[in-house]
């Protein structure tokens, strides 16, 4: 099935209000890049800046830049662009280590302050489970695996901490966040929402569901670089009460007053800990300015969309999918089960089309709106199609080898 | 006094076997940077990495770079070259995270192991205090505060963890790790080595003492930019026995297999959590190249000979050290400590002689081997005469405001 003719996509591409943000990224020529739910490709700004920061802020302004160049500031100025992403008050987010560091401190907080059980949904993105136990591990707390999908769950096992995913890393379904609020709220549950998948991609109002903590991660859909740091917010209402135990200087009220205690910072800044990578920050900062002007509505729209035409060309080519249907509310990735799914994503990389595989038999595909157009993903259908009809993937040439985030 | 001539300053630098590696480097024109113990300056090769690895690797390769272009293998390559400058196995070594948040590995992860204990000594960077702080009290482990320099006191408390730099970040001091080793092992007690103000610039053979844990950052003597990640060492005999809470998906054995329970990786791999900031992680592998074929003992001689060139002047213009004096063993810094020390810093820095400041009223001058000089030092004394003699620190447009690490 054509869910969208070739000649309707060029007309859906030259009346894209988001049209003008293609231009914001450099791609490579001749290829669809549908793995920008993995690795954003490179705003063209993005680049730029580290080289900015290194050849101009620290050749020339050295130490003195901390201060002169605003990098003691970036954390909190970065975490202000990802609110307005989220839904949440611009001074309750700041950017600081890696996601699973900072589920760590947000689960280690909550559960000083209200001890009991964690949990984790089965099937969820594997580091927050990982990260749960080595928390449980730490602190003599059960960890529990809740089955999937299941919100009346959080009233078992006398559990106070969750880690859950916004948007399912494999599935892309979207949690009902107000929902799972208000069951958590019954069961006395903080949730820790994930957003490593959503963010950017579908239109969050945290602060409408009543979610309070958060964290994720900056290279996904927010195109911040390979491994670009992780944010986290904390509602400004509860920050004050929670004390989380990576208590490193950069979390300091006054960190260069080098007094001998910890005295945790107002807000979400004590959520900080060690000295920030600024090259890769910066990047993120930069990154982040392509959002200026985008409504998170219309990235929804136009992501989900895509994603119905690529999903309705491989499901009239016989792939089952994992994914909510066509026409469903999901995040910006479409994801099949195959068994030679490493091998038919190998064939559609060596075509243009760049997906990802997932072990065991896997495969996603990413619809970032801000550079993807109608026209490439109806081209990317088309490979798909050449790709499973020929059984061109049987090609030795596409057999497995290692295969990386 | 004049501890070394202008003359023999400059008969020293023709003769110093170190002398190319300052065509290495890149240092702004009229600046003597005394703060390499602060924040390394950039070697020629450290922005043209993250460079190439954005606009090449994350621009054309896309996801495909985690392989092709070995970011996957980026933590542990950069592990083995630090392991190199600190005498350890280099498969012992790897780069992740910050130096406070490798702390808490490390030290919750000894804990687990043997129940009792933290300690700390008095005057510490506060970061490595502040971090025992939190895990203290997630844990309930107590925390001690040790008196300074007293390795007896190891057998005090039940101690079972001790966190200590290897090079006082204040004065300079060098610990004997062999002899806190050796107490250490009577006692029972783990050691956590912060290698941050030592590694570089000090010849370190932590085989030969013992040691068996370590972290340092990647941004002092180590070049690796602002913020650079830092690294983490546990001896490979140990390894196996220690499991850290902060069980992300990169310390996972098979972190792309994604199942659904942690296994942790073998060897000190088990302590990296999360993904990477590859430009941050580039522009550090860059850095460390500078030292290949310098010989840490030169280093660290130069280094020394550097400060009490400096040190002599000080001492004879009145100023009163808190580093360890002339001719005997130290860091890569010297430390002052004077009511007007900001000011001072401030007037030096006016005058192309970049120090630091640290409250209250400490300043430090770092004397990095691999790009000063010897006359450029010998420069830097006759300034600090200068700003002394003349009382010129008391100008008005010196006067004290927030200064940063």
């Amino acid at each position: 099935m054509d869910y969208l003719s070739r000649e309707d996509a060029a007309k859906r591409d030259s009346a894209d209000p988001l049209k003008p943000k293609r231009a914001e990224f450099d791609l490579p020529d001749g290829a669809i890049y549908l793995d920008g739910n993995s690795l954003g490709p490179p705003p063209r700004r993005a680049p730029a800046r580290p080289e900015q920061t290194a050849r101009n802020e620290w050749r020339n302004g050295l130490i003195r830049s901390w201060n002169d160049a605003g990098w003691i500031d970036l954390p909190k100025r970065c975490g202000g662009k990802i609110a307005k992403l989220i839904g949440v008050d611009p001074t309750d987010v700041i950017v600081a280590d890696s996601v699973s560091v900072n589920l760590f401190k947000l689960a280690a907080a909550l559960l000083a302050k209200h001890p009991g059980a964690l949990a984790v949904e089965a099937g969820e993105f594997p580091t927050d489970g990982y990260i749960l136990e080595g928390l449980s591990r730490l602190t003599g707390a059960p960890l529990h695996v809740l089955p999937p999908d299941e919100p009346g769950a959080l009233s078992r096992h006398n559990i106070r901490v969750l880690i859950k995913s916004a948007v399912h890393y494999k599935t892309a379904a979207i949690a009902d966040m107000a929902a799972w609020e208000a069951e958590a709220a019954k069961a006395g549950v903080s949730i820790i929402w994930d957003l490593s998948h959503a963010a950017g991609v579908i239109a969050l109002d945290l602060d409408a569901t009543g979610a309070k903590y958060a964290a994720g991660c900056g290279y996904k859909f927010l195109n911040g670089g390979p491994g670009a740091p992780a944010y986290i917010y904390v509602n400004g209402s509860v920050s004050k009460e929670l004390h989380q135990p990576l208590s490193g200087w950069m979390g300091h009220a006054a960190p260069f007053e080098f007094s001998a205690s910890y005295r945790p910072a107002p807000g979400v800044s004590r959520f900080a800990c060690g000295t920030p990578p600024i090259l890769s920050l910066s990047a993120l900062d930069a990154a982040l300015d392509v959002f200026d002007g985008a409504d998170m509505a219309s990235l929804e729209d136009k992501a989900q969309f895509l994603g119905d035409v690529f999903l309705a060309r491989a499901l009239s080519h016989g792939l089952e999918t994992v994914s909510p249907g066509i026409g469903e509310r999901r995040g910006g990735h479409v994801s099949f089960n195959h068994e030679n799914a490493y091998e038919i994503v190998q064939a559609l990389i060596g075509r243009g089309a760049i997906g990802d595989f997932r072990a065991p038999n896997l495969m996603r595909f990413g619809f970032s709106p801000l550079f993807l157009s109608y026209e490439e993903v109806w081209r990317a259908g088309a490979i798909l199609k050449d790709v499973i009809d020929s059984g061109a993937y049987r090609d030795p040439a596409y057999a497995r080898r290692n295969a990386v985030t």
